[in-house]
């Protein structure tokens, strides 16, 4: 049954490999039903298809991107013919002006929006405590992370599952962590500069700048977005102290999801105050410290002690507020959420500051120096390197 | 009964200026209560006072950072007493370590909790139409934005609350858009880089760089967080056509919300997939095309029809979705909400590219040429601009 180009399909740089076959097509008022070669079947509104129709007309080949409104056609657009041709396309004549569109099966059942089909679609991370990371930790070699694409794509998947890798025998040169961020994109600034240096100094304007424990915490909760990515660079740890602690801040929140449903509902729904403050900037953003997408899912934690302002929320709502970040603190203490590490010159933490908890112990400067450096690459940036490196695979 | 610094108090950068003296001072099991001179009253919980303890054992001095975490106190904490100062001050002894903590009656009073106090702080965009901004539209002059910082701000205010703005007499060089986009904080770069030449190019990556017709749209809805500020700086337009279009997204949403309560549930609950293919890059977000704040307020657009993956959303909720999508292109065609601008050498337009849709028209290269140049800055960095530039009013 497989004829030439059937077996996949490549549009807008993506390849949409073919992993079933259509074994039959019919249409009724609304929808193109297709029933496929596994027993399964998708129905596609005709509106949905026309929307995607791929044609030139409807795409312009210059940037292929869609020129085509979907208001420029009649609500009740209908096929006046649907043809499963030899070679895996599906061609339909539209009523409306006779508009030809063609769509490849491949591409059909990718995009089947079945609840079966959408459910697949949904990824889901790798919750870890203290006893699982010691185990599974991810950790790359530096030479194949920089020049081999699949070690690359793999330590990506990790990162993105697992939410921290490490990465050895790196490079001891400043702006070596750039390097590795830059082989996913390119940096995200902050007030802090593009690459950042996590040393003692005189005139500390954060607390990371000092040689002092720092709790756990996620960095720039007083930002709309919080940095995704965070890299640190260890290039000297010379001083007695001043391990890395790292919590999974969705094994947190699971934990009281699972225990202690009122505060749950207090963390996941009351905003809390986010500033930092200094002399050149002052940012603020209000946000609850558990965030959840539209299917209840934990999707992000924000969470600096350090980083507050004074709670703005109703006052009916204050000693429930206080009840529930006593307890998300205290949990942050429990030692069976905590992955201890010392980092040693040559290694390299990478984790997702938007669900990993980290934290420093202090540090003694009479023994040595501790000099780390960290930059920020942004979750979209990760996604895309993922799928732009999986074309090639 | 005006103290030596009574009349204002500094924190942390912030200036607290005194509006109102309290008059006296209570406290029962929980709260405290305040009493102001203008008839109006506070209270503050205990554990929110406690929190907000500004002494040196609990803000660090190098970083003014919190270094005491709430759960280290009891639950119950307690005044052992309270004593409104002659300064304006009020005192706390805790009966927890007998600790003391002391309010100024200012920072208290801007950080007051009451349902009146938060209703007063929520700010409203001022929307506009075509008639409205053709009236209305701030307009500055380059030599008085890069100089003057109180004029700095006035723009800054008015780029907050209408999203749009001009400033004229720009320097005609390359890279000024940079230096006017600076005069706020850094640059959000994306893969399009810093500084994005809008030119017809013969290998365009998108349809900006074309000479087409582009409609109206948001740019980047297929990043988690668009960016908050686009500026277009233009250098020559001696080409026939390329009018810009600019339209307030806020305005046709209330529009929505007013006249086709159905289609606004779908545009504020119905994810859009939003999709941006290149050579080096996939970009994809799924979110509704209105976005509303917890209290319903309308927050945000995402609009680009030439930016968008296949729908991802249930069988069930295609129609709702595609009437609900024509009926907002169709009124973004209505002339009604457009108001046309043609930008000359020396025009430099600044908008919230998560409220403001534009669009141009397609122009024609055989009688001259176009060249615009633009960059973004974050909504993060705008609001901390003004925040620190309030500073020093």
């Amino acid at each position: 049954m497989i004829e030439n180009n059937s077996d996949q399909y490549i549009s807008g740089y993506s390849i949409y490999k073919t992993k079933c076959f259509p074994t039959e097509v019919s249409f009724d008022e609304k929808v193109l039903n297709v029933t496929w070669d596994n027993g399964e079947s998708s129905e596609y509104h005709f509106l949905w298809l026309r929307d995607n129709c791929h044609c030139d007309d409807c795409v312009t080949s210059l940037s292929k991107e869609q020129v085509f409104e979907i208001c420029d056609v009649p609500f009740d657009i209908k096929p006046l013919s649907v043809e499963l041709s030899k070679n895996n396309t599906i061609n339909i004549v539209w009523d409306y002006e006779e508009h030809k569109s063609s769509y490849h099966a491949s591409w059909l059942k990718e995009h089947c929006y079945s609840e079966e089909s959408r459910e697949k679609r949904i990824m889901s991370p790798k919750v870890w405590d203290k006893n699982v990371i010691a185990k599974e930790l991810p950790t790359y070699h530096y030479d194949a992370v920089m020049n081999d694409e699949e070690v690359l794509l793999n330590w990506l998947y990790d990162q993105r599952d697992y939410g921290i890798s490490k990465i050895e025998n790196v490079e001891n040169e400043l702006k070596t962590v750039q390097k590795v961020a830059e082989r996913i994109s390119f940096i995200r600034q902050t007030n802090f500069g593009m690459v950042f240096n996590v040393i003692s100094k005189p005139n500390a304007n954060s607390a990371a700048y000092t040689n002092l424990k720092l709790p756990l915490h996620t960095d720039l909760p007083t930002r709309e977005l919080q940095p995704g990515l965070q890299f640190l660079h260890c290039l000297v740890n010379d001083a007695s102290g001043g391990e890395s602690i790292l919590v999974d801040g969705f094994k947190i929140a699971e934990h009281i999801r699972a225990n202690h449903p009122e505060e749950y509902i207090s963390l996941t729904t009351l905003p809390m105050s986010f500033y930092n403050k200094d002399k050149k900037s002052d940012y603020r953003f209000d946000s609850p410290m558990i965030l959840t997408d539209e299917k209840g899912n934990i999707s992000e934690i924000r969470m600096a002690n350090f980083l507050r302002g004074p709670m703005d929320i109703a006052g009916k709502d204050i000693e429930s507020f206080y009840k529930a970040y006593r307890l998300f603190i205290m949990l942050t203490r429990d030692e069976s959420f905590q992955y201890f590490h010392r980092l040693n010159a040559g290694d390299l933490i990478a984790f997702d500051n938007r669900r990993i908890l980290h934290a420093r112990n202090a540090f003694n400067l009479e023994e040595g120096n501790r000099h780390l450096q960290g930059c920020y690459v942004d979750k979209d940036e990760l996604l895309s390197r993922i799928r732009v490196l999986e074309r090639a695979i």
